[in-house]
């Protein structure tokens, strides 16, 4: 999960957003010698490009990446950087699907034309719209109105709407009520962590917003550059503001899966002024056991909502997931993947917003069909044991790779109880544990060892 | 666990024995243009000294630091690398008891005067003392008889009589097996694991012995490097040679705690032929609860093993068990402590030894009356949980922080399943976990936040 939360202290809300709205003012007026050229929406950037050296995914020029400012300066040493920089990328969790969407328990396989709808349709009335969420938005309602168009503002509502209609549409599953936390930064910003934990259904559920700002540590600025992110920061130190939603499911029955998402948008501040944004984001799927019509069910329903925005979307973002979720020193995946990608500032903000969106609504169709079908499967002692290895290796992954966690941990202030929610609520190590040929087990070993194509 | 460890292949031991046996030879034999300096047995070194910067605890000129070589390179540059270094610094598992100085279950609070004891009567024939051990040792029991006074023999044998005793005395106890694993590996040298799972009275115990050698990877002394520790290789490669006996032993039983506990020895040759050697280890106690009695006896057993050797040892290396084995994130230490220190080469390398093998036989007597006190205490599921809560805690310190896996996971061919045989069986993590004020759970927890003073 990569989520940087930070922790909590007992002030209102409301310093912390004048903080952060004169931290957005300061950005978002120009007021440094290159804001003609960065403006608050910034216009195509001429060779924009992303991708990971780590991760050896390339991906150049997609979509209609077009003029250019003359003078802009171009973010290759900074997009160069790929999956290595989601840590501080990231810098915030992300969770985003919308229940509105998901309308059965039947497999659904179609993905509605979110990328076709309009502005208006989604972004409704913010007040309205904050009826719904499971706690207020880090940012003052009132400040959200008056700054409605700008991309923190929608993507705050984003984020706070996703962890809504997933939360919801767990718990109608559950039968359970999510536990509601909200937590300020004293730093700057907040969050609202959602966990359900020891339900019918799930063992640990977890669903995180945040909305951080401030300046990011030497540590952080240092992991930054170590992952081939160049930023130069005044004094050492970089004003940043990051949002994101994060979440891990970890069922009880090992028929059903663990899914993990997080969907985070990132803007920082270099030393000349020059203004740096970014998405990223992704969806992957943790079975216990191999289920194909499982495994291409959710692949699939991701690559379509990809299709909308970018034929090259889908094949690379999984095969970014594959080696992002490495855990190298078992020479195993994670999962069976999905999506991730980060990094993403092209073809322009609109565009990536909307494709992050298509990204979010696609969490509840990708899981809760999955969820639903496999409900009252049974299941043996033996697959209970091999479901709790599983999340020993769970474990490896999160707390040894994952950058986010890393990120978070080594960040002072960090709500550690938000970045490690997405531990299981129990996991196993068996010494020298290796499925016997020709089992379920070894079959999910298999696909682990040798990722696959599912759609 | 300080512990590396590394990947078995179905070799015989011979090759690598007699590439470990050239790399002696040549090391020892003094090839090198300061062979004259550096003699097999080194003598004392002027201004020893070590101490731990990361750690803050400072220690120089104990012991009867003596006469120096004329043109003796000074290892100032790489003592200073303290605990920070431990990691490449340990290179290998150590646990290190013997139960021969254990003699029945009661609180062994004397230590038995096993620093007086004559060479003769500890280092008998060869042949003989491994007729104890778990498995043939790695090196060829003919070059350990033919090189019966060098440190790298002397240690080995001590390793392994260390895990034999250790393991003997906990099947005693248990009334189980262990199991036993022979490896190699394959770049030179190898080891032996004997795990036991799900016994009744061990969830998991695993006694680890390691002897490797070869050359430190680029990724190995840069971690050197970047802790302090000033090593310069030729072409960039630092031939080394590593061994160690390292432990982890969790119960079922909450009322007993862990323990782990690991002896090191290294040795590693410079660009300009010099060579170093240091030793390296420590023993520390994690309960799930309080006990002060047991925690009195535990440190006691400990101090009075290392005022043997200086009265300052006990003091400074309490202090730096305590700083090492700290989650940072939680603001918690793992456990109770013990002793650990790292790069200990003063006064001279015979009187080191002296002082490992002192620690190492205090093992048995640390542990095992405790273990016998409360083999029959019950416990409630409450209790149970609390202790697979500490159980996560203890995932969260060896997979974050513990530099022994870091760089376990980190080097090639490392055998995994070796290094992380101290991860429990079983772990929980619940979110936002706080016990009631006036608990047991409570006590603890303050106990962890507040290192104590327990002799």
């Amino acid at each position: 999960m990569a989520t940087i939360v930070f922790y909590s202290v007992n002030k209102t809300a409301r310093i912390a957003t004048r903080r952060c709205l004169t931290l957005h003012s300061k950005w978002l007026a120009g007021d440094s010698p290159l804001s003609s050229i960065h403006s608050p929406t910034p216009a195509f950037l001429p060779g924009a490009r992303w991708f990971s050296r780590g991760c050896s995914v390339r991906f150049m020029s997609h979509g209609t990446a077009g003029r250019a400012s003359a003078g802009r300066i171009r973010r290759g040493a900074l997009a160069l950087s790929g999956a290595a920089a989601v840590t501080a990328a990231a810098a915030v969790a992300g969770l985003l699907a919308n229940a509105n969407h998901f309308q059965s328990a039947e497999m659904a396989t179609k993905v509605p034309q979110v990328a076709e709808e309009t502005e208006t349709e989604e972004e409704g009335d913010i007040l309205e719209r904050c009826r719904g969420f499971m706690a207020s938005p880090v940012t003052d309602v009132r400040v959200l109105q008056e700054r409605k168009d700008e991309m923190s503002t929608r993507m705050e509502m984003l984020i706070m709407e996703t962890q809504a209609d997933f939360c919801k549409a767990l718990e109608k599953v559950d039968g359970g009520k999510f536990k509601v936390d909200q937590w300020q930064r004293k730093e700057g910003g907040g969050g609202i962590s959602c966990v359900m934990q020891d339900g019918k259904v799930f063992e640990k559920a977890g669903v995180n917003v945040s909305v951080v700002f401030g300046h990011l540590t030497e540590e952080a600025a240092k992991q930054m550059r170590s992952r081939g992110k160049v930023l130069k920061g005044k004094d050492g130190k970089l004003p940043f503001c990051a949002m994101g939603v994060s979440s891990v499911i970890h069922p009880k029955n090992p028929h059903i899966p663990t899914v993990h998402f997080n969907y985070r948008y990132f803007e920082i501040e270099e030393e000349d002024g020059s203004k740096q944004w970014w998405f990223g984001g992704g969806t992957d799927l943790t079975p216990v056991y191999i289920n194909k019509e499982d495994a291409f069910h959710f692949h699939n329903t991701l690559k379509e909502a990809c299709d909308k925005h970018h034929p090259q979307y889908y094949p690379d973002f999984k095969k970014w997931c594959d080696r992002y979720f490495h855990i190298k020193h078992r020479g195993e995946t994670r999962g069976i993947g999905g999506i991730f990608f980060d990094d993403l500032d092209s073809p322009n903000q609109e565009g990536v917003f909307q494709f992050v969106k298509s990204c979010a609504r696609t969490v509840v169709p990708c899981y809760l069909p999955i969820v639903y079908k496999h409900l009252n499967d049974n299941f043996t002692d033996e697959e209970k044991d091999w479901q709790q290895v599983r999340r020993g290796r769970y474990v490896e992954f999160n707390l040894v790779y994952d950058r986010g966690v890393k990120f978070g941990l080594a960040t002072p202030g960090s709500r550690i109880e938000s970045i490690l929610m997405s531990l299981p609520l129990t996991a196993r190590w068996e010494y020298m544990h290796e499925p016997a040929k020709g089992t379920q087990e070894a079959e999910m070993l298999d696909v682990l060892r040798n990722p696959k194509e599912w759609v």
